[in-house]
């Protein structure tokens, strides 16, 4: 006889939610579907022939050191080399501002570890990233959205007569996953002055900034204000998310706070690939590679934008984003994504409904779609076929 | 002007404990110390050339997969190795009853966030491994030691009248670390026998049961009862360390409830590690290199406690186990592991104090010694300064 399990599971447990993104998905993994859902980069960019010959130096050279356990705070040659360019982009920092996290998930996960107690609350945008709404709901905080253009320091207020301080504030200021939207100068410094004003932390998290194929970069809001703003960096994006390598810049108490939790969270990243990587990074071809990323995914980025104008019924709206992977659909208010997403499997498309993002559970016209995974020809496919399954959501309720 | 960071952090954050382990030990880097401190396997059983060879096999053949992010589950061909073994040491399991970890460590942390709230009792041994207890700290859990031969049934009894029911009975039955003891066959079918009458789960921490150099292995707890065993593996210490690479074997709804809690934890476990140990397992390699290991610590064993016969001064006592990486080292009652820690780290040689494995704070006078990692020449050399360390904090008490 099986043991009843509910009653045994933690409120954290209880409080968790599954990727939605996940569940519509397994039904969108059969080889006709085109997908727009994920947020894989292009295979094209993987530089599978300069890793192999990076990896055998590594074994032939420290493979005893590569193959061991490594420190917590990550291998510190891979953190020199991450340090190098970050202050390269004005950010400042010692290897004690600095640790290696086993990708950017683990790094959502810790914060929200060391700072989020049941109930409290946080704030966050509306939409914002399903991966970091996940990682606050499992400590069983409550995310409160934010729109963009509403005044940051009326909702401070209102929050605060409630007995709601926010623990933090979560951005992710370069083409935002899952709108593309990037924040303003005078929107960076609007945060910050909150962080001064209210002493909250700012979790900046910055997985594209990197991936920009237009338009002028904004300064990190880590380099405005170091003392209030805890950086996310990923290799997910810029080099492979199979090796699961991130890190986090922050002041050195709270990396001190970040070392004990992920001791207890799974001892230290993987020290092979961490090697790999800080080689990759020396040769210079870490920084080539970004070129060549940006290239590709600027070109598909145009080209999914050009099919919608081509095709989009009347009605669609969509942001057109500067870099990063993704960029946002909106329809007319009335209608829910949901009920696309049925017509559009229906039709070998997949996208992820907007309201996967919304911590209220607003934005039901809305869809976020990735440019950056499928081939050409399925851009423009793609894009045919949901916009026929536009219209036919259209003639349905017409 | 920073912020104040201690009324900001969660309750997890303020009751998290560094590891002693860690802390000693940054004392415990200068070359010249020996060390007997960590759990580090020996590099010597690292399979750099093997591993050298399927590296390239898989970027070659399938470098857009391993470069590229995977299942929450595992790599399947991986999951599929794995079941093999088992299912040849009689345990049970189909690929839902499998979820690759970020190592063990990582385990640990799942399963105490899904079955942890703030002040709940679990089970563990007298002493015990230190990074679970670590892991259950930082979901505030309250462990409690039970001894070898104490009556579980009695203890039991006695936590519920309390209404502090443990939520899961944690136990390394294979070479314990620290200890180095195995639990018989009664004792396993005791545990069991209390997991059933009071449906309580039974953590089965294992991983070193493949390091058996000596006597009969008795069955898993898992095989004796998949439905009230969750049993936690590692590649760590029969594989590398480096690759971070671990699994949970338990019933579906817990493996369901650990995807979605690894889900906001780190999204997947790094592909290309899994693939590289899922073709070392399927050439054979894996199973050859685990009789090198054997072994090897076999001969590291035996030659540590034939120094311990010939150097150790009356009163100490040492656990001989049958397999694994450590043992354990007991004074007669009145001295303190500590005070000897600073003696023996003057004549360079380190261990860890027995109570940082003890959740009561009891075993003051005993320590945990690796015999994995140092040549033979370091032990005997080690097991001279230990026992010239043992012989001054005799003297000082004299």
């Amino acid at each position: 006889m099986a043991i009843d399990l509910k009653p045994l599971l933690s409120d954290n447990a209880l409080n968790m939610r599954r990727s939605v993104i996940r569940d519509l998905l397994s039904v969108a993994t059969r080889p006709e579907i085109i997908s727009f859902a994920g947020g894989f980069p292009n295979a094209e960019t993987f530089p599978i022939e300069e890793l192999k010959k990076i990896m055998m130096k590594i074994m032939d050279e420290q493979g005893a050191i590569a193959l061991q356990y490594g420190p917590t705070e990550g291998y510190i040659p891979f953190k020199q080399e991450i340090l190098k360019r970050c202050h390269a982009n004005g950010m400042s920092g010692d290897l004690g501002n600095l640790i290696i996290t086993t990708a950017s998930q683990q790094a959502l996960d810790l914060i929200s570890r060391i700072f989020i107690n049941p109930h409290d609350v946080v704030l966050c945008g509306l939409p914002s990233y399903l991966g970091a709404l996940q990682a606050f709901w499992s400590y069983q905080a409550e995310p409160y959205g934010v729109r963009d253009g509403e005044d940051n320091f009326a909702i401070m207020e209102k929050l605060i007569s409630q007995g709601k301080k926010p623990k933090f504030l979560y951005a992710i200021p370069d083409f935002q996953n899952p709108s593309g939207v990037t924040m303003t100068l005078e929107e960076r410094k609007d945060v910050i002055e909150l962080s001064r004003k209210y002493d909250l932390y700012i979790i900046e998290d910055s997985p594209y900034r990197e991936i920009r194929f237009e338009g002028e970069p904004q300064p990190t809001m880590y380099s405005m204000a170091p003392d209030r703003v805890i950086l996310l960096g990923t290799f997910s994006k810029t080099f492979v998310p199979g090796f699961r390598l991130g890190y986090i810049l922050a002041n050195h108490d709270i990396i001190e706070h970040i070392v004990v939790a992920k001791q207890s969270s799974d001892l230290c990243t993987p020290t092979f690939n961490q090697m790999v990587a800080a080689e990759y990074m020396k040769s210079g071809l870490y920084e080539k590679n970004i070129g060549k990323i940006c290239e590709l995914y600027h070109h598909k980025k145009d080209l999914m934008i050009q099919s919608f104008e081509k095709y989009m019924p009347e009605g669609v709206t969509w942001t057109n984003p500067e870099g990063g992977l993704f960029l946002f659909l909106k329809l007319p208010e009335q209608y829910d994504t949901r009920e696309l997403f049925d017509i559009a499997i229906k039709k070998n498309v997949a996208f992820v409904i907007g309201e996967a993002f919304h911590c209220d559970g607003s934005g039901k016209n809305t869809m976020r779609l990735n440019f950056s995974y499928a081939t050409d020809e399925k851009i423009v496919e793609g894009v045919k076929r949901l916009s026929d399954s536009i219209n036919e959501l259209y003639g349905r309720h017409a």
